[in-house]
């Protein structure tokens, strides 16, 4: 049972869309990713994600309205709602989700598709 | 679909040891708490909780070590082992655990037990 500092954590990775495993309880994992850039459309069909930015801004888009999301701020994306993360400048980002969730959801053969993970 | 700034919602509250729901998904709560004080000790039988300081500083106790927490720290409490939070000065934390949680755990019965949450 070991404390997780969260900027230590962050100093250790600089990819973008490569998140990382900081956490596990209850089936969830906890993860950090650094954002740059647009994302791909995708949704999840079973898994609900949280993303807290923990340094930074970015916006998430949706199909008929964007939420701009800034440091100390979360949104929660409900399963099956097509988003893309857009981050115009460099962000970090906490995810709270189900340990089975892909980051590219439904688009499983992206370019930005992480199969496995690194645990931090 | 609303997002969440952690401080607004950290001002619409100041009583210790009774948590606010700000989120919900896949089963789990999302919960925000100022702490001061001792806490009861307890544990959970069937939940891991996470500890995220979002203000400020706190000590969990355990029944043989401590783990001194500080802001943009976070700790997970497995189910099933005794803890105690102690804050020497005020935390705001931010709570993450299955929507089952007790927050006294098997203490049902303390004074700090609180059956029913509010939602912010």
């Amino acid at each position: 049972m070991q404390k997780v500092n969260i900027d230590e954590k962050l100093q250790l990775f600089s990819d973008y869309w490569n998140p990382r495993i900081v956490g596990e309880l209850n089936g969830q994992q906890v993860k950090l990713a650094k954002f740059k850039g647009e994302f791909v459309w995708h949704h999840h069909d079973h898994e609900d994600e949280m993303f807290l930015v923990v340094k930074g801004s970015f916006k998430m888009e949706f199909r008929d309205h964007t939420v701009d999301l800034h440091e100390g701020e979360f949104l929660i994306v409900p399963r099956g709602v097509e988003h893309r993360p857009v981050a115009p400048e460099e962000v970090s980002v906490m995810l709270f989700e189900p340990a089975s969730t892909l980051n590219t959801g439904n688009q499983r053969d992206s370019e930005r598709t992480r199969e496995v993970l690194d645990r931090l």
